[in-house]
């Protein structure tokens, strides 16, 4: 089975390695805007060969895995679509579904039934194919979230897949899993980089870097993210996002309010809701 | 020599560990206002004997640990303050330094200069003496915060004391520690209460937590921590934080607006700006 490899970074590359281990593909074709990434991919040993274009990489290629930041996909389900083999199955790693579907509706025409849109929950803060990692995925959920017209047997293929390296297969809606990741993925995503940007554009910023505690650390470590990546993900799922965004914000004029005002049982009973909370869904799986 | 210990807690409990096992005290006498907390912390042989009042507990006592959510630093000053040994040295741990050094001023008197106000940069989201840590200040920093009237040998007490268990020690200002921590401790526990409280409110909820992924999870840690404690330590810095507050909030704004308007090149610089501080100032200890 020849997969083409459509962006080659951290989730691509740990994808790759993963189905290679699991002994699901005989042979990986990478494709990536970036030609170093390309170089140190095969390097690795990640992939096999080099296309030149991603119309090049798709050819008698069975499964397309598209793995480039989410803003890139339109474009290059365009350039692939009359190129791709009769059967093959495309999906992609996308963290907003709407998006990606929408596209993959306009651009791929009478292939859009084998499209299997779909999002695996994991990640680190850093990206690249050198922090790539064939356990990456291993125990974490990988959310499909196809359409009326997805077809079973591509849905149960990219599903097998995903299975064999480590994956628990749930299924939403393109919308839900839209609001949900807006809620919990996007917009901790966005406070974080806006909380260390807040910092960074102080004098003192190494300073106060440097006199944080565990807590900060563990708090900004997904400041750390790529940027475009994330900027990319922001734009795609907005909708969803400046929901979020407003309720948050008017909680936050909430909380500004009871600090300016030394209303501490107001705070109080906000931190608490959240500590309960915390606690009860989460303390479990740390 | 003999450490009076007034609040028996996560922070407490662990600096009266530590200093036992470094030998540098024979006798620890704790009191709290949480009875379950004291008889559990002699349980666990974190202190010796139960005083029955903080007035009780400093009686003989050459060192006086205050160790209890900030907003009520003012009240155990007060109840100790005639109480104390002459020559005994006093103490804290407090996440604030201004409203604490305001408060052992107005309430020691004569005393005053053998106060020494200082916070260790060392804690978990999880309270409680059960929880407490001989090694919890290990490699941590010990922040001092000395007024003019302190005195010298006083300080250097403190100073051998948390070095001897582990700690590194600096000296700031109380108005500096208090704008830096506004800004890298009680802003990103504040905003992580926040952020979890907005979820939590939310009708699917506990489905949400469940979907999260490691980076929420490492995200909201700090909102499982202490809410009393917390709002306490937001009102008692009040001043410093709310212009922390005010600052992101604006920050916010502008990336709300971005995001509306699928403005990704706002939102990347912003997200650009963090991401290399964050890799910069701190990837070096995480």
């Amino acid at each position: 089975m020849k997969l083409a490899l459509l962006g080659v970074g951290l989730i691509g590359g740990s994808f790759a390695r993963a189905v290679r281990v699991a002994g699901k593909v005989s042979r990986i074709v990478g494709f990536d805007s970036d030609p170093a990434a390309l170089r140190q991919a095969v390097a690795l040993g990640v992939i096999d060969d080099i296309a030149m274009t991603a119309a090049q990489a798709v050819v008698d290629a069975s499964l397309v895995m598209i793995a480039t930041p989410v803003g890139s996909t339109r474009q290059i389900l365009r350039d692939v679509a009359p190129h791709l083999s009769r059967g093959a199955v495309v999906t992609d790693v996308g963290s907003t579904k709407g998006s990606v579907i929408e596209a993959a509706r306009g651009e791929l025409g009478a292939a859009f039934p084998r499209f299997v849109p779909g999002h695996p929950i994991a990640g680190r803060e850093h990206s690249g194919v050198e922090h790539s990692d064939a356990e990456l995925f291993r125990g974490k959920k990988f959310i499909i979230t196809s359409a009326a017209q997805t077809q079973a047997d591509a849905m149960q293929r990219v599903e097998a897949l995903w299975r064999a390296i480590g994956c628990c297969i749930e299924h939403m809606t393109p919308e839900d899993h839209d609001n949900v990741f807006a809620a919990v993925s996007h917009l901790p995503h966005l406070l974080a980089f806006a909380l260390v940007a807040h910092i960074a554009a102080q004098p003192d910023a190494t300073r106060k870097f440097a006199l944080a505690g565990d807590g900060f650390r563990d708090f900004t470590r997904i400041a750390a993210s790529n940027a475009s990546m994330w900027s990319e993900i922001c734009v795609a799922n907005r909708g969803a996002l400046g929901i979020e965004l407003q309720a948050l914000r008017e909680q936050l004029e909430r909380l500004e309010r009871a600090v300016d005002e030394g209303d501490g049982e107001t705070l109080r009973c906000v931190f608490q809701r959240a500590a309960a909370a915390r606690a009860d869904d989460l303390v479990r799986v740390d």
